[in-house]
């Protein structure tokens, strides 16, 4: 393999909207402009992870109108001048290549890619950067698409898997797999039987690839979104851009990259095209509250909270009130989470269900609170 | 008997500290001063009640000096000038004999008068009056000292008990029953017996007698206080007055009038001195959040919301946050209190362990949140 020669650019997706941090999560700030886990958010956590790799001025935000305003205010000065706004959501495949075209253009030419999420936790963050730097590398032979794949602690059936295959390259001393198969959420059997064969990660939308290569997969698998996006590229710059994006932003295919472009190559393509590269590097989606609190506690049953307080037989709980005393008494396992608008309580094991409020502020159209 | 001629008056003991209202209780703000049940707050609610057989000019509170500039503010202005401010807590026999050496002041002379507590519930006020005023007019009669009894509903290890003896007399067609004995906070199995004999109620603090038989009284078994209080008689509405108090008031006996004068007057003067009326007034003292619960849920697994909110599998939640939205998910039986500066979480049958917070906070020198 040659070294990189090509500049590097970090895009993150940070246009999530996710309802399982509500309260705290709203709209205009999401789970990645929140100080979930740590003092700085998630999305602080995300560039100050990336910038020993990409100057400030190489990291690309994708985001949604409503929350670009306090998205940049959490950026570096550089990176607040490429932080694009979609006018509608059009799912990663769309974001992606909107990125693709802006970095092309910045670049002058062609340019190498990580794609990252915004609201990941990872707890090893210099072997992280190896895995990136990793990457980058097996991705800069033009039509490789490369993948970071999480080792799979539970068979969980909310993640797609990843299958490898055959014997792995060594890069800077990791192995580099060809990917045989991408498969969608499993049923908890399957998932099982993932886990126990060792030979599957999980897809954490980590993808590296150069603009190159992505273009050209875009305009085999989705055409009008390469096409239209390409069109687009000639307004970047001028005032004329806001409006061809808005015009065009809309009739995009509204489909993840995981979908469009990573299982279509991998399966019509075959090998010595996508690859995976196993990497433990202590990550955490941090899908609920409940998350939270497997990250932060230091022991079983230790009381986790965001302020002073005092706890009298009670174990396990996540008390989020921080500028409150908190005082709890004979309650186990509890995550009770307050704003200066609203308060939630329940328990750990039925974190995943704060969405369903969510849904009823919605249907009681309490706009206010979402 | 004869009808009333003197000018009758009520007493409210109002210097209660309780700590069983943490976190909306504290020092300058028990829950005499709270809207616990209702809009308006415990003390309005007794002032309220009693307005229609006592003019608010009658209406005379005893108090400590951090409560008292909040408790004049919620009483009517007649009633504000009848403010009795305790130096240091001495009990209630010291501080009804403070009201009462003030009463004959104002009344130039001997008058009746009603002792009742700020902080208790009463659902059926007519019929809470017509107690009352049966208890003026047994009262009326020199000697005699009246109790009103409250029908116990169940073996309570935290009352006082009134046994009373022999056939009623019949005052406005109320029962009025000489006491046998009154006996302090009884073991379990002996208020079961209680409470299946039918002979005893619970002493609510409810009393009621002359100022001449109180006086008279309390020169017998208190009569360091009596003494004292009579000394200090001679200054009230001169200036000497406050010093007077301040010097006087931290000498006298730190007794309950139960101990100190019913009691003794039942035990030592027999039959024909203290009388009790049994009152089925819908009576509660309200003694804890659960308490509250379970005045104001109108059908078993109702879940109380003070504001706004939405609920998800709970039932049975007393959900105080008057000023949020609150969310509870699968949540049961369970007490949340929250104040600007504090949020309890508690199951409702632990709400009595919410005194263990305020001991632990005084232990840490939290005073802000006391």
């Amino acid at each position: 393999m040659t070294r990189p020669t090509l500049t590097t650019h970090a895009i993150i997706l940070a246009g999530g909207r996710g309802t399982r941090f509500w309260p705290r999560s709203r709209t205009r700030t999401p789970k990645q402009l929140l100080n979930i886990v740590g003092k700085t958010t998630m999305l602080q956590q995300t560039v100050a992870r990336l910038r020993p790799i990409f100057p400030a001025g190489h990291i690309w935000s994708v985001t949604n109108t409503e929350q670009a305003a306090a998205l940049r205010k959490q950026l570096p000065l550089a990176a607040r001048r490429r932080v694009l706004t979609e006018p509608v959501g059009r799912n990663t495949a769309a974001a992606i290549a909107l990125a693709a075209i802006h970095v092309r253009h910045a670049a002058r030419g062609d340019a190498l890619l990580a794609v990252l999420p915004a609201d990941h936790y990872i707890a090893r963050p210099e072997l992280y950067r190896e895995m990136v730097r990793a990457a980058l590398q097996v991705a800069l032979e033009p039509e490789r698409m490369v993948v970071l794949g999480i080792l799979p602690t539970r068979p969980d059936t909310g993640f797609g898997y990843v299958e490898r295959m055959g014997e792995p390259l060594q890069v800077n001393g990791h192995p580099v797999y060809a990917v045989r198969r991408f498969t969608e959420k499993p049923q908890l059997e399957i998932a099982r039987q993932y886990v126990a064969s060792g030979n599957y990660q999980w897809n954490a939308g980590m993808f590296f690839w150069r603009v190159s290569t992505f273009l050209v997969a875009l305009k085999k698998f989705l055409p009008t979104t390469h096409d239209a996006l390409e069109a687009l590229s000639s307004h970047i710059g001028k005032r004329s851009y806001d409006a061809a994006l808005k015009r065009t932003y809309g009739k995009l295919e509204n489909i993840s990259v995981d979908y469009a472009v990573l299982e279509r190559a991998t399966r019509e393509e075959g090998a010595s095209r996508v690859f995976v590269i196993p990497a433990e590097i202590g990550w955490s989606d941090i899908g609920s509250w409940a998350a939270v609190y497997e990250l932060v506690a230091r022991q079983p049953g230790e009381n986790i909270l965001a302020s002073d307080g005092h706890t009298v037989d009670a174990t396990g709980n996540f008390l989020w009130s921080p500028d409150k005393f908190v005082a709890a008494i004979g309650v186990h396992n509890l995550v009770v989470v307050e704003t200066p608008d609203a308060l939630l309580i329940c328990p750990r094991d039925r974190a995943q269900d704060v969405s369903k409020i969510v849904k009823a502020l919605e249907e009681k159209k309490l706009k206010h609170l979402l």
